[in-house]
């Protein structure tokens, strides 16, 4: 395992758990299908694999790529709801493209080591 | 320290925490005031921070005073936040009294060992 | 879903949540194998996604199969992890046993909503 | 408050959440005090409260001040366990050069808004 890409791993899964809690808050303040529950659960979800996939990571744990398979999955379709609302919402664009980043990486570690 | 004391405590801060993170999602099905911002936030935050303090417990630390200290704050103003909401609402009575027993319970820890 | 399933499964993953982090202690007092780096992260790693995939589950998550699914493999491996350091000691054969019942409820979670 | 302090210090705690989780490998393979029950709880409970201190200032919880204040006292006794244990050992000098900036960072924000 290359270590550069796993340090860049977490740092993604780092900004993604970060973005999602921040962005969270920027959905309840919209209001609407932006604070559905179906979406801040989706981002719940995807705040706390990332963190645990992140965690696993930096202990170096060979089970890794399990937890990154699962967050490449959750992020992807979280990616896919806040591009949904994106529109001329400048926060939830950034939000999907930092989702699509972490989820993109997920995905290589996960085949990597699989 | 009392054995039967400390499970308790540890029971409470479990309970807490999963009752939270349930009652979010009914509050945001809610809408309104239920799905502020605010009270979405008190909630996360006293999700985590029971979770928190209960591991610090498990793990018998004795810095546990501090963030059982810290719960009882939490909690209490979710507690307060909570009755206001609570009506003819079973879920949000039920989500403050579970809360203020573990405030009670996290005060008694906090002091015990201050 | 079977409600009443759901309940036990998101016991059995907070239970084992619990004990680990509590054995992990009992682990380091033992010292050598039993506080190897291997199996302290090991139950590290078994502790947060046992967490994460009660989580899901409070949250009524319909990702909830990705994370018991990788939940059943780490306690499937944490189960035979401390089975092998039973011997003569009730804290590890205690703590095989919860964790293969948490194994094993979240491999029924995890196949029945594939 | 800063926009700027706030980014710092949720980078410090940030930091400092993976520092411990990554030293507490480093120390479980030295050894003796280094793996002892005492300093790896000490450094668990860091790694959890830097965690749930950052996510508290994330949301833009007006609660944080409680965590920081916590935060800012277990990462100075974790910093001083790691200093003695530094010696020649350049992880463990890393470890608590990164934990004093953290609890120096916490203990501003802590008292910017007591």
């Amino acid at each position: 395992m290359n270590q550069q890409d796993m340090q860049q791993y977490i740092e993604n899964c780092t900004q993604y758990h970060a973005t999602c809690i921040a962005t969270i808050q920027h959905c309840l303040g919209m209001g609407g299908r932006h604070a559905s529950r179906d979406h801040i659960r989706l981002m719940a979800d995807c705040a706390q694999i990332c963190r645990t996939s992140a965690d696993f990571m930096i202990r170096g744990s060979d089970l890794h790529p399990l937890t990154c398979g699962v967050c490449a999955e959750v992020c992807q379709r979280c990616a896919d709801d806040c591009e949904q609302m994106s529109g001329a919402d400048a926060t939830m664009k950034r939000c999907a493209e930092i989702c699509r980043r972490c989820a993109e990486s997920c995905r290589q570690m996960a085949h990597a080591h699989a």
